[in-house]
Protein backbone atom coordinates (compact mmCIF):
# COMPACT_ATOMS: atom_id res chain seq x y z
CA UNK A 1 0.00 0.00 0.00
CA UNK A 2 2.35 2.22 0.53
CA UNK A 3 3.94 2.04 -2.69
CA UNK A 4 0.80 3.96 -3.76
CA UNK A 5 1.93 7.14 -2.14
CA UNK A 6 3.84 9.59 -3.29
CA UNK A 7 5.34 12.78 -1.95
CA UNK A 8 5.52 15.84 -4.21
CA UNK A 9 7.95 18.95 -3.17
CA UNK A 10 7.39 21.96 -5.37
CA UNK A 11 10.62 24.24 -5.99
CA UNK A 12 12.49 23.20 -2.96
CA UNK A 13 15.18 25.92 -2.17
CA UNK A 14 17.49 23.85 -0.56
CA UNK A 15 18.88 20.76 -1.56
CA UNK A 16 19.62 19.39 2.32
CA UNK A 17 15.31 19.63 2.66
CA UNK A 18 15.08 17.24 0.01
CA UNK A 19 17.40 14.81 1.62
CA UNK A 20 15.99 15.45 4.94
CA UNK A 21 13.02 14.84 3.10
CA UNK A 22 14.03 11.58 1.59
CA UNK A 23 15.64 10.11 4.63
CA UNK A 24 12.12 11.13 6.63
CA UNK A 25 10.31 8.80 4.12
CA UNK A 26 12.40 5.68 4.06
CA UNK A 27 12.36 6.02 7.97
CA UNK A 28 8.59 5.55 7.35
CA UNK A 29 8.63 3.01 4.61
CA UNK A 30 7.39 5.88 1.56
CA UNK A 31 10.00 5.63 -1.40
CA UNK A 32 7.85 7.63 -4.02
CA UNK A 33 9.76 11.24 -4.30
CA UNK A 34 8.86 13.23 -6.75
CA UNK A 35 10.63 17.13 -7.19
CA UNK A 36 8.29 20.19 -9.36
CA UNK A 37 11.51 21.93 -10.52
CA UNK A 38 13.82 21.85 -7.76
CA UNK A 39 16.24 24.91 -7.36
CA UNK A 40 19.59 22.60 -6.99
CA UNK A 41 19.14 18.86 -7.61
CA UNK A 42 20.76 16.47 -7.24
CA UNK A 43 23.60 17.69 -5.21
CA UNK A 44 26.11 16.47 -2.49
CA UNK A 45 24.33 18.24 0.17
CA UNK A 46 20.75 16.15 -0.48
CA UNK A 47 23.10 12.80 -0.60
CA UNK A 48 24.69 13.79 3.12
CA UNK A 49 21.51 15.22 5.10
CA UNK A 50 19.60 11.62 3.40
CA UNK A 51 22.46 9.91 5.88
CA UNK A 52 21.69 6.39 3.96
CA UNK A 53 18.35 7.21 2.14
CA UNK A 54 20.58 7.78 -1.15
CA UNK A 55 18.04 5.18 -2.95
CA UNK A 56 14.71 7.43 -2.58
CA UNK A 57 16.91 10.04 -4.03
CA UNK A 58 18.30 8.30 -7.12
CA UNK A 59 14.88 6.82 -7.61
CA UNK A 60 13.02 10.54 -7.45
CA UNK A 61 11.30 12.04 -10.51
CA UNK A 62 12.18 15.43 -11.36
CA UNK A 63 9.57 17.28 -13.24
CA UNK A 64 8.56 20.67 -14.52
CA UNK A 65 5.39 20.88 -13.27
CA UNK A 66 2.89 20.27 -10.36
CA UNK A 67 0.29 18.43 -12.93
CA UNK A 68 2.96 16.22 -14.17
CA UNK A 69 3.92 15.09 -10.85
CA UNK A 70 0.35 14.60 -10.01
CA UNK A 71 -0.47 12.47 -12.95
CA UNK A 72 -2.13 9.11 -12.29
CA UNK A 73 -3.34 10.58 -8.96
CA UNK A 74 -6.98 9.74 -7.31
CA UNK A 75 -6.33 11.26 -4.04
CA UNK A 76 -4.26 14.71 -4.01
CA UNK A 77 -3.56 16.19 -0.05
CA UNK A 78 -1.43 19.78 -0.18
CA UNK A 79 0.18 21.28 3.10
CA UNK A 80 -1.13 24.33 3.85
CA UNK A 81 -0.98 27.04 6.46
CA UNK A 82 -4.92 27.54 8.58
CA UNK A 83 -6.34 30.38 7.02
CA UNK A 84 -6.77 30.18 3.06
CA UNK A 85 -9.41 32.41 1.87
CA UNK A 86 -10.85 29.59 -0.05
CA UNK A 87 -12.76 27.30 1.87
CA UNK A 88 -11.63 23.86 1.30
CA UNK A 89 -11.69 20.61 2.84
CA UNK A 90 -9.31 20.90 6.09
CA UNK A 91 -7.75 17.36 7.57
CA UNK A 92 -5.09 17.27 10.24
CA UNK A 93 -2.07 14.80 10.00
CA UNK A 94 -4.21 12.52 11.63
CA UNK A 95 -6.74 12.37 9.10
CA UNK A 96 -4.49 12.73 6.34
CA UNK A 97 -2.39 9.16 7.11
CA UNK A 98 -6.19 7.76 7.40
CA UNK A 99 -7.39 8.98 4.10
CA UNK A 100 -4.00 8.35 2.50
CA UNK A 101 -4.23 4.64 3.59
CA UNK A 102 -7.71 3.87 3.06
CA UNK A 103 -7.56 5.80 -0.65
CA UNK A 104 -4.29 3.01 -1.27
CA UNK A 105 -6.31 -0.10 0.14
CA UNK A 106 -8.77 0.29 -2.64
CA UNK A 107 -5.88 0.93 -5.22
CA UNK A 108 -5.61 4.91 -5.04
CA UNK A 109 -2.47 7.02 -6.02
CA UNK A 110 -2.50 9.43 -3.44
CA UNK A 111 0.35 12.21 -3.52
CA UNK A 112 1.22 14.43 -0.15
CA UNK A 113 1.98 17.87 -1.70
CA UNK A 114 4.62 20.37 -0.22
CA UNK A 115 5.46 23.71 -0.87
CA UNK A 116 8.09 26.31 -0.97
CA UNK A 117 9.95 26.49 2.29
CA UNK A 118 9.05 29.92 3.06
CA UNK A 119 6.41 30.61 0.61
CA UNK A 120 4.53 27.23 0.80
CA UNK A 121 1.64 26.56 -1.89
CA UNK A 122 0.27 29.19 -4.30
CA UNK A 123 -3.70 29.75 -4.57
CA UNK A 124 -3.26 27.90 -7.67
CA UNK A 125 -1.39 24.99 -6.79
CA UNK A 126 -3.54 24.68 -3.65
CA UNK A 127 -6.68 24.43 -5.70
CA UNK A 128 -5.28 21.33 -7.01
CA UNK A 129 -5.45 19.58 -3.93
CA UNK A 130 -8.94 17.67 -3.05
CA UNK A 131 -7.55 18.26 0.76
CA UNK A 132 -6.03 20.67 2.37
CA UNK A 133 -3.60 19.21 5.79
CA UNK A 134 -2.58 21.85 8.34
CA UNK A 135 -0.04 20.69 10.82
CA UNK A 136 -1.30 22.25 14.04
CA UNK A 137 1.60 24.40 15.14
CA UNK A 138 2.32 27.42 17.92
CA UNK A 139 0.52 30.61 15.95
CA UNK A 140 3.62 32.67 16.65
CA UNK A 141 6.16 30.49 15.17
CA UNK A 142 4.11 27.96 12.65
CA UNK A 143 6.57 27.57 9.97
CA UNK A 144 7.89 23.91 10.46
CA UNK A 145 11.50 22.86 8.21
CA UNK A 146 10.40 21.09 4.83
CA UNK A 147 11.62 18.14 6.20
CA UNK A 148 9.92 18.04 9.57
CA UNK A 149 6.41 18.48 7.96
CA UNK A 150 7.23 15.54 5.83
CA UNK A 151 8.37 13.46 8.42
CA UNK A 152 4.90 14.07 10.76
CA UNK A 153 2.92 13.07 7.33
CA UNK A 154 4.84 10.39 6.28
CA UNK A 155 4.88 9.40 10.19
CA UNK A 156 1.15 9.29 10.41
CA UNK A 157 0.75 7.49 7.32
CA UNK A 158 2.67 4.70 8.78
CA UNK A 159 0.80 4.94 12.13
CA UNK A 160 -2.43 4.60 9.91
CA UNK A 161 -0.67 1.66 7.67
CA UNK A 162 0.21 0.01 11.17
CA UNK A 163 -3.25 0.03 12.29
CA UNK A 164 -4.54 -1.28 8.84
CA UNK A 165 -2.21 -3.71 9.00
CA UNK A 166 -3.09 -4.43 12.67
CA UNK A 167 0.47 -4.70 12.91
CA UNK A 168 0.08 -2.50 15.74
CA UNK A 169 -2.28 -4.10 17.79
CA UNK A 170 -0.59 -6.95 17.43
CA UNK A 171 2.91 -6.65 18.15
CA UNK A 172 2.67 -3.94 20.62
CA UNK A 173 0.29 -6.40 22.60
CA UNK A 174 1.94 -9.01 22.28
CA UNK A 175 5.05 -7.05 24.11
CA UNK A 176 3.21 -6.12 26.76
CA UNK A 177 1.65 -9.26 27.24
CA UNK A 178 4.74 -10.94 27.81
CA UNK A 179 5.92 -8.76 30.35
CA UNK A 180 2.14 -8.50 31.82
CA UNK A 181 -1.06 -10.86 31.90
CA UNK A 182 -0.08 -14.79 32.29
CA UNK A 183 2.77 -13.54 34.33
CA UNK A 184 0.89 -11.41 36.62
CA UNK A 185 1.13 -12.60 40.20
CA UNK A 186 -2.08 -13.55 41.39
CA UNK A 187 -4.22 -12.37 44.21
CA UNK A 188 -3.63 -14.54 46.61
CA UNK A 189 0.34 -14.57 45.98
CA UNK A 190 -0.16 -11.04 46.99
CA UNK A 191 -1.51 -11.40 50.07
CA UNK A 192 0.82 -14.20 50.73
CA UNK A 193 3.25 -11.22 50.30
CA UNK A 194 1.59 -8.85 51.91
CA UNK A 195 1.58 -11.54 54.83
CA UNK A 196 5.29 -11.64 54.67
CA UNK A 197 5.98 -8.45 54.62
CA UNK A 198 3.86 -7.23 57.68
CA UNK A 199 5.34 -10.20 59.46
CA UNK A 200 9.26 -9.02 58.09
CA UNK A 201 8.07 -5.29 59.19
CA UNK A 202 7.57 -6.33 62.92
CA UNK A 203 10.24 -8.48 62.90
CA UNK A 204 12.85 -5.37 62.29
CA UNK A 205 10.86 -3.25 64.33
CA UNK A 206 9.11 -0.96 61.89
CA UNK A 207 5.65 -1.46 62.33
CA UNK A 208 4.23 -1.82 66.30
CA UNK A 209 1.32 -4.28 65.88
CA UNK A 210 -0.09 -2.74 69.17
CA UNK A 211 -0.02 0.64 66.86
CA UNK A 212 -0.21 -0.27 62.86
CA UNK A 213 -1.59 3.33 61.77
CA UNK A 214 -2.48 1.93 58.83
CA UNK A 215 0.61 1.29 57.67
CA UNK A 216 -0.04 -2.01 55.65
CA UNK A 217 -3.21 -0.39 53.87
CA UNK A 218 -0.67 2.06 52.38
CA UNK A 219 1.78 -0.50 51.34
CA UNK A 220 -1.13 -2.07 49.97
CA UNK A 221 -2.07 0.36 48.06
CA UNK A 222 1.51 0.84 46.84
CA UNK A 223 1.95 -2.30 45.29
CA UNK A 224 -1.66 -3.14 44.82
CA UNK A 225 -1.38 -0.93 41.45
CA UNK A 226 2.05 -1.74 40.22
CA UNK A 227 0.83 -4.88 38.67
CA UNK A 228 3.84 -6.77 40.20
CA UNK A 229 4.67 -10.17 37.92
CA UNK A 230 5.85 -13.28 39.28
CA UNK A 231 9.77 -12.47 38.32
CA UNK A 232 9.23 -9.91 40.56
CA UNK A 233 6.96 -11.08 43.31
CA UNK A 234 10.04 -13.64 43.37
CA UNK A 235 12.61 -10.78 44.32
CA UNK A 236 10.12 -8.90 46.86
CA UNK A 237 9.65 -12.58 48.82
CA UNK A 238 13.60 -13.01 48.01
CA UNK A 239 14.26 -9.24 50.22
CA UNK A 240 11.71 -10.58 52.85
CA UNK A 241 13.44 -13.55 53.53
CA UNK A 242 16.72 -12.32 53.58
CA UNK A 243 15.46 -9.41 55.65
CA UNK A 244 14.25 -11.58 58.41
CA UNK A 245 17.33 -13.66 58.45
CA UNK A 246 19.07 -10.23 59.33
CA UNK A 247 16.51 -9.27 61.99
CA UNK A 248 17.03 -12.72 63.62
CA UNK A 249 20.80 -11.72 63.70
CA UNK A 250 21.60 -14.91 61.60
CA UNK A 251 23.77 -12.24 59.17
CA UNK A 252 25.42 -11.00 62.59
CA UNK A 253 26.11 -14.31 63.75
CA UNK A 254 27.42 -15.99 60.87
CA UNK A 255 30.21 -12.84 60.49
CA UNK A 256 31.24 -13.51 64.16
CA UNK B 1 0.97 23.01 30.57
CA UNK B 2 3.38 22.90 28.21
CA UNK B 3 5.78 24.27 30.46
CA UNK B 4 5.65 21.80 32.39
CA UNK B 5 7.36 19.84 29.42
CA UNK B 6 11.22 19.03 28.79
CA UNK B 7 13.48 17.94 25.98
CA UNK B 8 16.73 16.20 27.06
CA UNK B 9 19.41 15.87 24.42
CA UNK B 10 21.88 13.32 25.45
CA UNK B 11 25.26 14.02 24.34
CA UNK B 12 24.11 15.47 20.97
CA UNK B 13 27.31 15.09 18.22
CA UNK B 14 26.05 17.70 15.72
CA UNK B 15 25.08 20.97 16.52
CA UNK B 16 22.57 21.75 13.43
CA UNK B 17 20.53 18.59 15.43
CA UNK B 18 20.52 21.13 18.28
CA UNK B 19 18.98 23.66 16.24
CA UNK B 20 16.89 21.23 14.09
CA UNK B 21 15.67 20.17 17.79
CA UNK B 22 14.89 23.78 19.02
CA UNK B 23 12.43 24.69 15.79
CA UNK B 24 11.10 21.46 15.95
CA UNK B 25 9.82 22.31 19.59
CA UNK B 26 9.17 26.09 19.17
CA UNK B 27 6.81 25.02 16.44
CA UNK B 28 5.00 23.09 18.54
CA UNK B 29 5.12 25.52 21.74
CA UNK B 30 8.09 23.49 23.62
CA UNK B 31 10.36 26.07 25.11
CA UNK B 32 12.65 24.02 27.74
CA UNK B 33 15.39 22.16 26.38
CA UNK B 34 17.95 20.29 28.39
CA UNK B 35 21.85 19.74 27.06
CA UNK B 36 23.54 17.02 28.75
CA UNK B 37 27.07 17.15 27.48
CA UNK B 38 26.71 18.28 24.29
CA UNK B 39 29.72 18.05 21.63
CA UNK B 40 29.68 21.65 20.41
CA UNK B 41 27.45 24.69 21.68
CA UNK B 42 26.65 27.48 21.38
CA UNK B 43 27.11 27.01 17.47
CA UNK B 44 26.40 29.10 14.77
CA UNK B 45 25.33 26.21 12.70
CA UNK B 46 22.75 25.29 15.98
CA UNK B 47 21.22 29.10 15.90
CA UNK B 48 21.35 28.73 11.39
CA UNK B 49 19.25 25.52 12.03
CA UNK B 50 16.95 27.20 14.70
CA UNK B 51 15.33 29.27 11.89
CA UNK B 52 14.01 31.85 14.43
CA UNK B 53 13.88 29.78 17.47
CA UNK B 54 16.92 31.11 19.07
CA UNK B 55 15.18 31.88 22.44
CA UNK B 56 14.90 28.01 22.73
CA UNK B 57 18.64 27.80 22.19
CA UNK B 58 19.24 31.02 24.14
CA UNK B 59 17.76 29.96 27.26
CA UNK B 60 18.76 25.89 26.64
CA UNK B 61 20.40 24.57 30.34
CA UNK B 62 23.83 23.26 29.98
CA UNK B 63 24.16 19.90 32.60
CA UNK B 64 27.33 17.44 32.91
CA UNK B 65 25.39 14.43 33.25
CA UNK B 66 21.35 13.25 32.40
CA UNK B 67 20.94 12.88 36.51
CA UNK B 68 21.29 16.90 37.04
CA UNK B 69 18.87 16.67 33.55
CA UNK B 70 16.21 15.01 35.52
CA UNK B 71 16.04 17.07 38.55
CA UNK B 72 12.72 17.57 39.71
CA UNK B 73 10.86 15.42 36.78
CA UNK B 74 8.11 12.99 37.45
CA UNK B 75 7.93 11.10 35.00
CA UNK B 76 10.88 10.04 32.34
CA UNK B 77 9.91 9.11 28.79
CA UNK B 78 13.01 7.78 26.83
CA UNK B 79 13.51 6.97 23.19
CA UNK B 80 14.48 3.63 22.29
CA UNK B 81 15.18 1.46 19.51
CA UNK B 82 12.11 -1.57 19.91
CA UNK B 83 14.18 -4.28 21.45
CA UNK B 84 16.18 -4.78 24.42
CA UNK B 85 16.68 -7.33 26.41
CA UNK B 86 15.31 -6.09 29.96
CA UNK B 87 11.45 -5.41 28.84
CA UNK B 88 9.89 -2.38 30.12
CA UNK B 89 6.89 -0.66 29.41
CA UNK B 90 6.91 0.75 26.18
CA UNK B 91 5.36 3.28 24.04
CA UNK B 92 4.48 4.38 21.04
CA UNK B 93 5.00 8.79 19.82
CA UNK B 94 1.04 8.53 20.72
CA UNK B 95 1.08 7.20 23.62
CA UNK B 96 3.95 9.25 24.99
CA UNK B 97 2.04 12.55 23.79
CA UNK B 98 -1.09 11.46 25.69
CA UNK B 99 1.35 10.29 28.86
CA UNK B 100 2.83 13.68 28.82
CA UNK B 101 -0.04 15.91 28.92
CA UNK B 102 -2.47 13.75 31.54
CA UNK B 103 0.76 14.46 33.75
CA UNK B 104 1.45 18.03 33.15
CA UNK B 105 -2.25 18.51 33.71
CA UNK B 106 -1.96 17.42 37.06
CA UNK B 107 1.22 19.64 37.86
CA UNK B 108 3.67 16.58 37.11
CA UNK B 109 7.19 17.79 35.69
CA UNK B 110 8.17 15.93 31.89
CA UNK B 111 11.25 14.62 30.22
CA UNK B 112 11.69 13.43 27.43
CA UNK B 113 14.92 12.38 26.64
CA UNK B 114 16.49 11.68 23.13
CA UNK B 115 19.92 9.80 22.91
CA UNK B 116 23.11 10.11 20.86
CA UNK B 117 22.66 10.30 17.17
CA UNK B 118 24.60 6.94 16.24
CA UNK B 119 24.24 4.70 19.32
CA UNK B 120 21.55 6.20 21.17
CA UNK B 121 20.64 5.69 24.99
CA UNK B 122 23.17 3.80 27.00
CA UNK B 123 21.53 0.57 29.19
CA UNK B 124 21.88 2.44 31.90
CA UNK B 125 20.34 5.55 30.63
CA UNK B 126 17.13 3.75 29.63
CA UNK B 127 16.83 2.21 32.85
CA UNK B 128 16.32 6.04 33.99
CA UNK B 129 13.24 6.29 32.25
CA UNK B 130 10.14 5.14 33.12
CA UNK B 131 8.70 4.80 29.82
CA UNK B 132 10.66 3.78 26.37
CA UNK B 133 9.19 5.39 23.35
CA UNK B 134 9.83 3.82 20.00
CA UNK B 135 9.24 5.44 16.89
CA UNK B 136 7.78 2.64 14.46
CA UNK B 137 9.80 2.95 11.46
CA UNK B 138 11.04 0.98 8.33
CA UNK B 139 12.76 -2.29 10.35
CA UNK B 140 15.51 -1.83 7.45
CA UNK B 141 16.28 2.04 8.10
CA UNK B 142 14.45 2.56 11.42
CA UNK B 143 17.48 5.17 12.71
CA UNK B 144 15.73 8.70 12.27
CA UNK B 145 17.23 12.26 12.42
CA UNK B 146 17.47 13.53 16.03
CA UNK B 147 15.46 16.53 14.84
CA UNK B 148 13.06 14.63 13.01
CA UNK B 149 12.27 12.46 16.11
CA UNK B 150 11.66 15.39 18.18
CA UNK B 151 9.42 16.80 15.78
CA UNK B 152 7.38 13.31 15.87
CA UNK B 153 7.24 13.58 19.76
CA UNK B 154 6.41 17.27 19.95
CA UNK B 155 3.84 17.13 17.39
CA UNK B 156 2.28 14.06 19.76
CA UNK B 157 2.65 16.64 22.95
CA UNK B 158 0.69 18.87 21.33
CA UNK B 159 -2.32 17.12 19.42
CA UNK B 160 -2.91 15.56 22.98
CA UNK B 161 -2.45 18.93 24.26
CA UNK B 162 -5.11 20.58 22.14
CA UNK B 163 -7.13 17.37 22.49
CA UNK B 164 -7.07 17.82 26.25
CA UNK B 165 -7.50 21.58 26.09
CA UNK B 166 -10.53 21.34 23.97
CA UNK B 167 -11.71 18.69 26.41
CA UNK B 168 -10.76 21.17 29.34
CA UNK B 169 -13.26 23.58 28.06
CA UNK B 170 -16.00 21.53 28.01
CA UNK B 171 -15.39 19.56 31.37
CA UNK B 172 -14.26 20.63 34.46
CA UNK B 173 -11.47 18.56 35.38
CA UNK B 174 -11.83 18.12 39.04
CA UNK B 175 -10.63 14.61 39.11
CA UNK B 176 -7.37 15.00 38.38
CA UNK B 177 -6.66 17.42 41.19
CA UNK B 178 -7.56 14.19 43.69
CA UNK B 179 -4.26 13.30 42.51
CA UNK B 180 -1.81 16.36 42.41
CA UNK B 181 1.36 15.41 41.46
CA UNK B 182 3.37 17.71 43.96
CA UNK B 183 2.69 14.65 45.95
CA UNK B 184 4.64 12.32 43.68
CA UNK B 185 8.49 11.56 44.31
CA UNK B 186 10.41 12.92 41.87
CA UNK B 187 13.59 11.35 39.95
CA UNK B 188 16.27 12.76 42.35
CA UNK B 189 14.08 11.23 44.96
CA UNK B 190 13.99 8.48 43.08
CA UNK B 191 17.70 7.69 42.44
CA UNK B 192 18.09 8.31 46.15
CA UNK B 193 15.96 5.96 46.91
CA UNK B 194 17.17 3.17 44.37
CA UNK B 195 20.92 4.22 45.93
CA UNK B 196 19.63 3.07 49.58
CA UNK B 197 17.89 0.20 48.16
CA UNK B 198 20.87 -1.47 46.43
CA UNK B 199 23.17 -0.89 49.39
CA UNK B 200 20.61 -2.32 51.85
CA UNK B 201 20.34 -5.12 49.88
CA UNK B 202 24.09 -5.44 49.80
CA UNK B 203 23.84 -5.69 53.62
CA UNK B 204 21.79 -7.78 53.91
CA UNK B 205 23.28 -10.06 51.75
CA UNK B 206 20.78 -10.02 49.08
CA UNK B 207 22.71 -8.41 45.71
CA UNK B 208 26.18 -9.76 45.24
CA UNK B 209 28.10 -6.29 43.76
CA UNK B 210 30.33 -9.31 42.07
CA UNK B 211 27.12 -10.84 40.23
CA UNK B 212 24.15 -8.41 40.53
CA UNK B 213 22.44 -9.94 37.46
CA UNK B 214 19.92 -7.04 36.41
CA UNK B 215 18.75 -7.00 40.25
CA UNK B 216 18.52 -3.26 40.26
CA UNK B 217 17.08 -2.74 36.58
CA UNK B 218 14.36 -5.34 37.38
CA UNK B 219 13.36 -3.20 40.81
CA UNK B 220 13.53 -0.23 38.98
CA UNK B 221 11.71 -1.34 36.11
CA UNK B 222 8.65 -1.77 39.42
CA UNK B 223 9.05 0.61 40.94
CA UNK B 224 9.67 3.24 38.10
CA UNK B 225 5.39 2.52 37.16
CA UNK B 226 4.46 2.48 40.39
CA UNK B 227 4.13 6.46 40.50
CA UNK B 228 5.29 6.52 43.71
CA UNK B 229 4.10 9.60 46.05
CA UNK B 230 5.90 11.24 49.17
CA UNK B 231 4.12 9.51 52.43
CA UNK B 232 5.15 5.75 50.38
CA UNK B 233 8.93 7.21 49.66
CA UNK B 234 8.96 8.12 53.48
CA UNK B 235 7.92 4.71 54.44
CA UNK B 236 9.90 3.14 51.79
CA UNK B 237 13.21 4.57 53.27
CA UNK B 238 11.74 4.46 56.76
CA UNK B 239 11.76 0.25 56.06
CA UNK B 240 15.33 0.47 54.49
CA UNK B 241 16.66 2.09 57.50
CA UNK B 242 15.32 -0.48 59.84
CA UNK B 243 16.49 -3.10 57.61
CA UNK B 244 20.17 -1.96 57.41
CA UNK B 245 20.09 -1.71 61.35
CA UNK B 246 18.93 -5.35 61.36
CA UNK B 247 21.78 -6.19 58.96
CA UNK B 248 24.08 -4.54 61.11
CA UNK B 249 23.07 -6.41 63.64
CA UNK B 250 21.81 -3.95 66.22
CA UNK B 251 18.65 -4.81 66.67
CA UNK B 252 19.89 -8.81 67.74
CA UNK B 253 21.79 -7.09 69.90
CA UNK B 254 19.48 -4.57 71.73
CA UNK B 255 17.41 -7.81 72.48
CA UNK B 256 20.23 -9.78 74.35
Amino acid sequence: MLENIRVVLVNTSHPGNIGGAARAMKNMGLSRLVLVDPLDFPSHEANARASGADDVLASAQVVATLEEALVGTTVVLGTSARDRRIPWPLLDPRECGAKSIEEAARGGEIALVFGREHAGLTNEELQRCHFHVHIPSNPDFSSLNLGAAVQVLAYEVRMAWLAAEGQASKTEKVEVASVKSAELATSDEMERFYDHLEQSLVDIGFLDPQSPRHLMARLRRLYGRSSVNRAEMNILRGILTETQKAARGELHKRKD
